[in-house]
């Protein structure tokens, strides 16, 4: 970083790479890669209190095994992505996983950061040497700089600590499905009060047809004309085929026998009077139908041997358990089926998640749903959804946009129709809290005052702005309605 | 603001100035005083997500009072203080209370800030508008600003969104007391695997003997030489007369009937073993014990009647009511009893806190202990400390000095007392996460780098160094080590 100051050579960095449907390992302008794959050391490991500092090439599959080899006492909360994917990159991200450690960033701390100028810094009580809360306690003494560090361009991190899920007594996974459409608000409303109250601490993750049929098929090519969306009859026909329905939806109960008794207990409670079917999933109850699976299979239950197979990744999530068996729905859009190792990029599989956030609320999560479905198909896309329940009171819009990069003039096509989709959703008040690479031009729509802090901050910590600038930084933050 | 930076004028702000324990309402260097008080609105409550938007003048009871006047759905989370204390400073100073939302810094969002140039920006999605998930989500685009204004001197923060908790469908405060002050670290680890797996989500509080008795009488000035302190014989007989055992403490359970009848098998199976009182108290149990009072004091059970006196108002504090009970306690070594409106300031009660963390670790709480105790008895004062269960992985411990401002030498010989036990401390790694107004020069502990860039950026917000200069900020900023 020093030779990039003294060179005046523009630069960024990457961890694993994969920050896909955000733009993958690309930056947000082109600059000299540093490349933190190879720093991928778990420094530390307090098997009491539950925590790991991991340098930035730690991956999500990395950690698992490290933690199953000391007994399993902790989990990590894992994403649906790539057990590949870094978790220091997927948490500077603010990225979330299923289980109650779902939002990164809030179970992060003691960020060890090099500056641009090359000094190293630990943040919160780490910049007080020697102190025994500092993994614990994240804003140390004084004002907390880790927030700076987060979906910034102020510095590299080199580690981080992150605290890890105790391993409960006992989990019941649960899945839900809705049959119909109109009732994905009051599925929300009927929710809320148990997560708002802390009774349901997993981050519930509920995916629309759009979204749920990618696990089990592809875009139905012979079946549509060219350049036409599935909708309709089409649509009604394949999740027929897949017994897919409106929403579908996945999340945990975790603790004693007794707690998770009155979970469940709670959660039939909740959805009484929805047209939703419930199921809850426990360790025997999953290791049955794993078993039923292949009589299944060769009795002509194809469908539900099928969705079997997809029960023990998702049931595995809820338990921090990394699977790369979800990796193959980014083929939607694709001639070909996945191959036994997907990779996303080498196939040229295009990918771009809209994730904006709502309150935890019915109606705002209606109008989210409606807005994405109307704009994505009026450009040419499947509107593939996921609703999480991120925190109490907090809803979590991922809108996925799949295409196939080796069709000429996709990419241009997809872009538009992310920016049609984005502008349909600033005009309403949601907004995206995590950004693809090349849309880093939003964060221009700060107002003007908040616009000049960002870049005085900017100047501080990189006068050159040498550092992946351009990433979550202001480009124009003149403020024409105050010229003085 | 504008006119201070016009005319050099140094300038702190202060929002009810009940900053107790860590002085005042006094700055920590002299200047023109913003008395935020008169800024006392509610501007936003929201009734089904549970949130309120309030200003610097807006207090504890006033709080509880519009909340109770609206059904009583949410909790505020109250501090120990006076119901007169300003939410926003006490939660601009990091400190906490007693439910599950005892982290106060940890549930604010969305901060209107004005900046020392005189402009107004909000943090997070605030700064991009009528942003839907603007209080709900306090990181929202790009780096977040948020922990830069707490203990900080970069803005004064005029209005901020206070999540409240959800009033729950049953309580059950419970009390503990611990016979044998050995048995204090044993205690610290029975606990520790119920508030990490998130059982127990109360920020359960201990006291010492110490830091119990004045809740029932003042210093025997009586039966002690002059100069002395209170322990060995003196000690174990006040203990004696008024029930005080070596350690107290308190908690709730929240939930439902079932999860209450988990919680309290959880907590008597975690304390088996142990020579503890445990009592489980809800308000049926409450209500009994209240009409029994007056009958014990009848008919000589005085202690018990006393003790019953002061459960009302702890066992209000769990369940989000602000007290006024617990201000005397600070009168400890005055030489008249409290009046009946308590003020510590006009009567010039002597009060020094020193609050260190530590990990949830019984070895790490005892040794805190230890050094306190040795400490503070060598230095002529009582060794008053609490210790709080302040999150899943972290202890506080909060140790007082109490003295008379009064006769003369007293404020010396404190502060001198603090000086020696925060060295104490600090030498075996607990440092505090808060500090009284006149021991700010710890921040230049803090390494190079990171004193640098403190500099650098207190610079950046306010060049003049006018706005509150030396609280939480850096005084000297010149390494040693590196003098390139």
């Amino acid at each position: 970083m020093r030779l990039c100051s003294q060179h005046r050579v523009p630069y960024f960095a990457l961890s694993t790479g994969k920050n896909w449907g955000y733009g993958s390992a690309s930056p947000a302008r082109s600059g000299l890669a540093i490349d933190l794959g190879g720093m991928n050391q778990i420094r530390l490991y307090d098997d009491k209190l539950g925590y790991v500092r991991v340098e930035p090439g730690v991956t999500q599959a990395q950690l698992h095994g490290f933690l199953q080899a000391r007994g399993g006492r902790f989990w990590l909360d894992a994403t649906g992505s790539s057990p590949e994917c870094s978790l220091v990159g997927n948490t500077l991200e603010r990225g979330f996983g299923h289980t109650p450690y779902a939002d990164h960033a809030a179970h992060a701390s003691a960020l060890e950061v090099v500056l641009p100028d090359g000094k190293v810094i630990e943040t919160g009580f780490g910049a007080f040497g020697a102190v025994k809360a500092k993994h614990v306690y994240p804003p140390g003494l004084g004002p907390s700089l880790d927030g700076l560090f987060f979906q910034s361009s102020f510095g590299i991190i080199t580690a981080m600590t992150i605290w890890l899920m105790p391993a409960p007594e006992r989990t019941c996974a649960f899945f839900l499905a809705l049959k119909s459409a109109e009732q994905y608000p009051a599925l929300i409303e009927a929710l809320r009060p148990l997560r708002l109250s802390g009774q349901l601490r997993s981050a519930i993750h509920l995916g629309n047809a759009y979204r749920v049929l990618p696990s089990f098929t592809q875009f139905p090519w012979d079946n549509l004309p060219e350049g036409g969306t599935l909708q309709g009859e089409a649509l009604a026909r394949l999740q027929q085929c897949h017994g897919v329905l409106a929403w579908h939806g996945s999340g945990a109960l975790y603790g004693t026998a007794g707690e998770i008794r009155e979970g469940r207990r709670a959660l039939r409670r909740a959805l009484r009077g929805l047209d939703v079917k419930l199921i809850f999933v426990d360790e025997g109850r999953l290791a049955l139908l794993q078993r039923l699976q292949p009589l299944l299979a060769r009795f002509g239950a194809g469908r539900l041997a099928r969705q079997i197979d997809l029960l023990a990744p998702a049931y595995g999530l809820l338990h921090g358990r990394p699977t790369d068996r979800f990796l193959p729905t980014v083929y939607w859009r694709k001639r070909l089926p996945a191959p036994s190792q997907p990779d996303p990029d080498r196939d040229r599989c295009g990918l771009i998640w809209c994730a904006v956030l709502s309150e935890l609320d019915g109606v705002q999560a209606d109008a989210v749903q409606k807005i994405a479905t109307d704009s994505l198909l009026g450009a040419g896309f499947e509107p593939a959804i996921t609703t999480t329940f991120l925190s109490e009171r907090c809803l979590e819009h991922v809108i996925s946009i799949s295409f196939d990069r080796e069709v000429a003039g996709e990419d241009d096509k997809a872009r538009h129709a992310f920016e049609t989709l984005l502008n349909a959703l600033l005009a309403e008040g949601y907004f995206p809290y995590r950004l693809p690479t090349f849309a880093q031009g939003l964060m221009d729509k700060a107002q003007g005052g908040y616009r000049q802090l960002l870049t005085t901050l900017k100047s501080a910590f990189d006068p050159g702005r040498l550092f992946a600038d351009g990433r979550y930084t202001i480009t124009n933050d003149s403020d024409p309605a105050s010229p003085g």
